[in-house]
């Protein structure tokens, strides 16, 4: 089956070209969501697109990601946990396109990781549905890494970290971040790691506290200043998944949807939890996710 | 006694001529430490406070604050914990002034909050030394709120949490703290210290994710957006008291040093953990402490 894909962010454009889960062509632009105005999202669309509209003109047309937010094309409202394929494509928002023809925006999920609280996504719902686990535990890790309990094949709940974005901002505007210096050694990652088990168990003493502490071991001279950035990713990272782990218990293994690098440095920290892990490629992943859907929205 | 102060912190300089505990006169200006160039703190000072040079040939000079990093005037290393007056007196940095008279600038502390761990301070220990706690836990509750254990008249021990800074960073840089309206709505903060405890105990779910879940209640439509500001200073306030009172135990009541309504948040929340309060004004603080280096330094 072809169809046609925009994979919609914040800050980029993707359209696809796809028969079953392989990419026919692709186009890409930074006409993210963050970049347009209210009644934009057309134009921008058949502009990139519109070639593909005419070429296959029973292909599905599905839109994934920020474009379904309250600042993109339509709101399209959060499905809530458990959900699968079929909960998604009974949720899907249609926006018309040209000549009656009409797209379909995949909704965000929402879900109660516990009582009381409140988590969403939109975008890694299709990520996660392409990554191939029908029970276990996910960790989508990207700017805000989100870690998804799978349960019979449907996303169970999850709960969101904002791990990156708290680096970006001690990198950039903290004084935290401050006495970092390049070329930055690596061995602070682990570092941090340590750190951050002072903060799990009973004795934890804050993460709040163990961020100022990284700063005041550079101006005190107790660390080299190069290991300070790493040493932050570490903590960060490492409180995350302590925090996770306590969320979701302890798996014997945990998917890792990211980029090889940061993959890498996930299947690292989990390691010296006895937690093995499996990297999948992102893309392949949102594909596969793509795909479920669009043959669940087929079937009716 | 008479003598003269510079309280000169990284964005402020504030002159006192004091008698005892008591004010005669002051002066204050933008002129920060991280407004000035090496080389320039000297001019600054005399220009400010000469004129009480001249009328008070005898009296000590005592300089507080940034000025004694390594962006001041002269670089005072920290003195290490177990510290009090006279471990402080013992460790003054001298700076010439004129005609051979000097200043000097009191040293910061470092200390290990757990094997280890590493904190410092600059300015605190001698608002702390002037708080009349011989024994017992101070809350300096500024930008990094400071808690501090005192032991027979001694700084034993300190932990710096990054909780007012955070709250800035989330609030102007992040998209945690975007969807925040105006007027704020103060309940918010309860519900905050609500959300800071699901991260004590065991089932701890970590902060960075309390933090994503803030900014998801409100796009998912759980949580009015004129309480996410009040909200995200409850949970990073509350995260810092759990953490606190992890490391330091849990007395009967804590000494606050904060301006009065930053104050009544703290003894606010440490009643919902059965610990009273009291507060104290920094200022008068701040000239308690000063006096008491000064007498110190005089005996010697």
């Amino acid at each position: 089956m072809r169809f046609i894909v925009a994979d919609w962010g914040t800050t980029r454009f993707r359209g696809y070209l796809i028969e079953d889960e392989t990419i026919l062509d692709q186009v890409s632009s930074n006409e993210g969501v963050s970049a347009l105005r209210q009644g934009q999202h057309r134009d921008v669309f058949l502009r990139q697109c519109g070639h593909w509209l005419k070429a296959e003109p029973d292909a599905p047309v599905l839109l994934v990601g920020m474009v379904g937010s309250r600042e993109g094309w339509v709101e399209a409202p959060y499905a809530t946990c458990p959900a699968g394929p079929a909960e998604i494509a009974r949720a899907l928002v249609p926006v018309d396109l040209e000549n009656g023809r009409r797209g379909y925006i995949i909704p965000g999920l929402f879900c109660e990781p516990a009582p009381g609280a409140a988590d969403v996504m939109r975008g890694e719902e299709t990520l996660v549905l392409g990554a191939g686990i029908e029970n276990g535990l996910i960790c989508s890790a990207g700017t805000h890494p989100k870690w998804i309990e799978m349960r019979d094949g449907r996303i169970e709940r999850f709960a969101t970290y904002m791990t990156g974005e708290m680096y970006a901002l001690l990198r950039e505007h903290s004084m935290i971040g401050r006495p970092a210096t390049a070329p930055e050694d690596p061995a602070g990652f682990d570092i941090g790691l340590d750190a951050a088990e002072r903060n799990s168990g009973a004795n934890r003493v804050g993460l709040l506290h163990l961020l100022f502490s990284a700063r005041a071991s550079v101006v005190s001279g107790r660390m080299n200043s190069n290991l300070l950035a790493p040493y932050l990713s570490g903590l960060l990272t490492g409180d995350e998944i302590n925090g996770a782990l306590a969320q979701f218990g302890r798996p014997a293994s945990v998917t890792i949807l990211a980029a090889p690098e940061r993959a890498e440095l996930y299947a690292h920290a989990l390691k010296r939890h006895g937690i093995e892990t499996r990297t999948k490629d992102t893309q392949q992943a949102l594909i596969a996710g793509l795909a479920r859907i669009v043959r669940q929205h087929a079937l009716g």
